[in-house]
């Protein structure tokens, strides 16, 4: 497989660059072939905008869907979306690794989809759901929390972590065709001790060694 | 009330700019204050690090709860993030304009969050929900969408839109003790004729006149 790991994390040394790291580690260990977009270290820009373009479609009034599918038809996009277009175009895989913040993608991860997922290469009005463009591309979330899994039951002050992740799951991935892998989270690092946080990494390795064999989740109403 | 306005939009021609100005202009009619956070105005950087903070409590490894505790203490916050801290302490109403982007916040609005959503200032282990440090305040969002209503019912391919921006009013909001207010929808609005538009605007403005009688969202299971 061609895996896509896109990548963000303020601290080099944190628990989420050791799960990159694994990753990386373990994907090419099983032979596939693995790109990362280290958001960070890239200086990605995650904020749309004419930026995205070299050419406009409408110089007057800018809706980004419209210069989307004029740079899609003209191949006027960017250096740094252009870029990002072809790892995403490349992979079988999409690896998302980053700290849930809020609930959600931080803003950087977030950008990156803003950015990325153009119309009409990404998606349009008929391509959507199980008629996406992205159906023979699996994704997988891998992310770490602050708060502890028992906040993230049904029961939970959070609720329950896929309702929690639903968004992205249904209206950034399923939307697009992806087949969704069930998420890999990793509770509060920040509280394990170092020899629980080696088991977790083990844990997440062994998950990823078997990543081919996988059942996605089943994501209703998947109808446009 | 004091009203904060966070606002973003890449066009300044946009019916989300248009929403912008309907709201401050009726709140201001209204007899409330009202300031407005226009991020791409300001240049706003959405994502955070070390530049949020003036000095480091810990040069070596960058944990953004920890360095953020450090800085409500010593008051080292960055010129941007401190600015914005001193309007959301200000506010009774937190209002956001976006356009809803992945069934989320754009980067930008999301980075807002990421940034001065503050350790400490604006929640801790044990200030969170019904006792949350914003428990007299309320938010409300008012987003446009790409796609119609019925997309976004019970039954529509997206699923319901409370379902959509649950983690956004639960996770952001209601965790921080917010009193949530049923969202304004604006949906598709580059399909609607300029009447209709003009039509959705007072709509809009109405709402804002009444806010001071509306009821908050109930947001299970508010417990800590």
């Amino acid at each position: 497989m061609n895996v896509l790991i896109v990548y963000w994390h303020p601290e080099p040394a944190s628990f989420n660059a050791a799960m990159l790291r694994t990753a990386q580690k373990t994907l090419l260990a099983q032979g596939h072939d693995v790109q990362t977009s280290d958001l960070g270290a890239q200086s990605f820009n995650p904020v749309s905008g004419r930026h995205n373009f070299t050419l406009a479609a409408n110089a007057e009034y800018f809706k980004q869907q419209h210069e989307e599918q004029h740079a899609v038809e003209q191949h006027c996009f960017s250096d740094d979306v252009a870029a990002e277009l072809e790892k995403l175009a490349w992979c079988d895989l999409l690896l998302f690794q980053f700290p849930l913040c809020w609930f959600a993608m931080p803003a950087m991860v977030k950008g990156w989809i803003d950015r990325i997922f153009v119309y009409q290469q990404t998606y349009c009005q008929e391509a959507r759901y199980e008629c996406g463009r992205f159906t023979d591309k699996q994704a997988l979330l891998a992310v770490t929390t602050g708060d502890p899994k028992c906040m993230y039951e049904p029961d939970g002050a959070h609720g329950d972590m896929l309702g929690v992740l639903k968004p992205i799951h249904r209206g950034v991935l399923a939307m697009t065709g992806f087949q969704v892998l069930p998420p890999f989270i990793a509770y509060e690092p920040a509280e394990l001790s170092e020899q629980e946080r080696i088991v977790l990494l083990d844990q997440y390795q062994s998950r990823l060694e078997n990543i081919t064999r996988d059942t996605p989740l089943s994501i209703p109403p998947f109808k446009n």
